[in-house]
């Protein structure tokens, strides 16, 4: 199965002054983000407040994403929600538009405690796009679902006949060290932490990724893979520490999805606010982080 | 506002063969509740695998349930789901289609950290069906929602007009005491433990709840309210007792949603499988459950 | 065995100006507690800052307090730590002079996660006062030990020849009636929560238990079993519920080891600081606390 | 202050047949540390089972450690205990003996929630011994003290004289490189997981380290840092993908204070068994471990 190289980002979802799904800056975001480097997106994922959309709505978004992109630029569908009929239905249908591939993370709710449940709950949904490459999305963080991924890649192997490797948005390098191992290297463990970059890199990991930062700041993440190939250890440093720098501004309001939503809109591509139950940030918010930006000197690097 | 008095039901959601919805059993399942003394059924909740059906689906259980109770009993349809916007469509339907009242959990996802989130989700739903009393549902092992209700109670004071209380599914009687005591008793605490109504009522509490067990033993639970009331106190205790050693029995099987559905089919009202991620009882199981139940004189008790 | 009926109190460790144990104010404080009805202390323990304190320390106060009680009134010291071989140390002396029994809770370090290790644990401790009934002591919110104590009494017995019970600090009312009926009542479940004494009774546990309010709330506390025993359930209500109310305003300020202790000194017998990492109450706090007491009447009931 | 180069041993404590700490095997375990590259010893911590000893003991095990190292063969003594008076005692200790430096944990108990209990903490013992580095040991996994290490270098920077820097035992790269670059790169961050060295080196850490593994492992791990200092990447690569396989099989087994201080024994070393509640390996298991060993190439490449 081919395995991606370079990073995906996980695009947020634009609503209206309504709160309703706006589809209209979509193609613009696309020209953005090829513009940065990036090679697909993840959409309707934990960024994109999938799961606070309706089936609807998460259907139209892929449409839309899938009509704008340019040749080679890769649509990800995150199918995941804790309705596996529903789940089931949505992976038919990002087929069905085209879209390259399929992803899912853990149901929140029942809390997934068994490999045996997660991986049901897998290849039911990847039955839906038995020709699309299915992705695990392991972000236990958001859901709880603390399993053994290698445990996971073990009995998924063989058992899911379209299953393609991992989003794995985890702080243990070991353990995705030893999922990128497994079985020679079979599955594509895509990186999915925007801040360690640099040292998965070094452990022989992230060639591909999937990055939530990337939506404001893809050059700088881009390049840390460039200044890695190049042999440049100083520059992919002083990336991967800007990058961090921008991640800590971000933690300080409520992170990706709240600021760097947010940010978004400061870079000229006003995409709305969050549903609910996130709290928005308030203008008096947003004018401090726009100004912990300048001090890092973002705007002017971030080259939108 | 009303205060509920007596033990409504949770009930499990029927599906057919093919793991779909299967609407047939319910209004059987009516005259079994009604005829074990349950004053009312709370809908689509975590027993009935809410979160794991379709809207339509919840949908056409709800004017089902609607259209086959007698008069008098209460159809409460739990509407929470992490997609706001669709619960408050849910809570639309529920209101126009006669329901008594709706309910929601905090979402699963994303996990709700602040008293504030919290209040923001259930008025947007409640503001769905205003002229139907809202419950909300704590269940916090469910979906990670740790608040102090007593803060939560404060926040939505004032805050949403058809508020009218909490099912309450945590161990904390300590909070659970303080929060009937809100007010001067201004909310409807309802006791959402089957295992600890005697204690509840004996603290002042407890004078209405929803119960999971009720399903298959709902006379004896119903029969500690009423044990109470007439002040026998050993006949309360020993009845308590026995609801411990049926949820003793379910423990062993993964708990209510799964062994306590199976346990339908044992008394004659088969309601079908789980959904993925749900393990399913093995034909092993629900042999030496039967067994255990047969051993602590279930079947002759339960009076189904 | 013999079962403890009433209420034993978990006394605070006096401290001086230095921080150093201050043996002075224990004959006042037991003549304190045996006033208020107490009919015996467990020392050492959460309240008693044992985890704080060196060997030769606790050596020094439970010799203190066998000394200046008056008979019949029992001393139970605490003896666990890190150490299972200073705690067997601990259980020697306590056994050398003259202590009523001996407990132990959960080693907070390594985390215990399987039953056998805390098994293992209890059996070295106990070994070393053969002849004194030996308490376990659950309390895992404190040392994250969240286990089964249905599963640990099934495995203690016959194998802890002096285990007496368990001092049940945990919410789970369900749990701890289980372990009461264990074995046809054979062990002695002592109830640890102040705040749920009353629903307890109901479910017909609570004849003994262990407080940490009981320092300074005795009357009112011991006045819920006397309440109980004489059929008076509003009065058994009212008691519960301004014991909650005292709870309540020690929730404000870090709890009963730290608000607790200076409520001490609030009635007369100041026992001095907290040991460090306990952040002291400042006294604008103080002032504070002082202020929500009188506000329910606390000094005028507590009847020092 | 002087920042440590090079990796560290956090050595296991030698037991008898009884149980009792045995100084006997320590000048041996000194050579072979030294003989495998170890710049140096971190004492009675973690794998220490320092919490499991008597502070007599400790202070044995100090003494024995600082008499038989070579010049220049650093003793770090871990002082931290539930009982900051002893834990002081234990620095003064560990000064007047001469050696390099101390260090201590949060304590598990009281669990530590707020940085302020952790500066205070730190700030008592570390005043012990003024002239000696004050090392932090980050290993919340162990004592859930889930703080922010940058927000506790804030703390303590210019609070306490002496601090070094901190042990740091966390899956968060991000974090640790954050409190590397903290104050320009004031503090000394040792990097303590043995699994993800390489990683860190890529990202500028690791210079210094504390490892487990490098009691029995010690060559392979040191030779990360010589290979990356080589620019050899391919075999950094191949070590620490060795060094993950040795983790893997004593994850089989308990971890590292019980599996890795079972294969000193097989490695010509035995320090006895760990105390209680540790379960201690059986015979069946040491040997199912020797055969995983055997399978990977253990014993060819320790090289004792």
């Amino acid at each position: 199965m081919e395995k991606i190289i370079g990073l995906i980002d996980a695009p947020f979802t634009p609503f209206d002054a309504h709160g309703e799904v706006n589809l209209e800056p979509i193609e613009a975001y696309a020209r953005l983000l090829e513009r940065n480097g990036l090679k697909g997106v993840f959409i309707n994922g934990s960024s994109g407040e999938g799961y606070l959309l309706t089936d609807d709505e998460r259907r139209a978004l892929a449409e839309r994403w899938v009509s704008v992109v340019r040749p080679g630029f890769k649509v990800i569908v995150h199918v995941g929600s804790t309705c596996v009929k529903a789940s089931r239905q949505l992976a038919e249908h990002a087929a069905a538009i085209g879209a390259w591939g399929i992803g899912a993370m853990a149901p929140p709710f029942p809390k997934v405690n068994r490999v045996a449940e997660l991986v049901d709950y897998c290849a039911e949904i990847a039955a839906g796009a038995p020709g699309l490459p299915f992705y695990f999305y392991h972000i236990p963080a958001f859901n709880g679902a603390y399993l053994s991924m290698v445990d996971f890649l073990k009995a998924v192997d063989g058992r899911i006949p379209n299953f393609a490797g991992i989003k794995y948005t985890y702080e243990s390098l070991y353990e995705y060290n030893q999922c990128r191992l497994y079985g020679g290297g079979k599955f594509d463990m895509l990186h999915g932490q925007d801040e360690t970059i640099l040292p998965s890199l070094a452990m022989g990991g992230a060639q591909g990724g999937i990055g939530g930062t990337t939506n404001y700041n893809g050059r700088c993440l881009t390049g840390i893979l460039d200044a890695w190939a190049a042999g440049d250890l100083e520059k992919a440093r002083e990336l991967q520490n800007f990058a961090q720098d921008v991640i800590n501004v971000i933690c300080h309001y409520r992170g990706n999805i709240v600021a760097g939503k947010r940010i978004m809109k400061l870079i000229g591509l006003d995409l709305g606010k969050n549903r609910t139950p996130f709290q928005n940030m308030t203008d008096e918010e947003e004018a401090r982080m726009k100004a912990e930006l300048d001090a890092i000197g973002f705007f002017d690097r971030c080259n939108k």
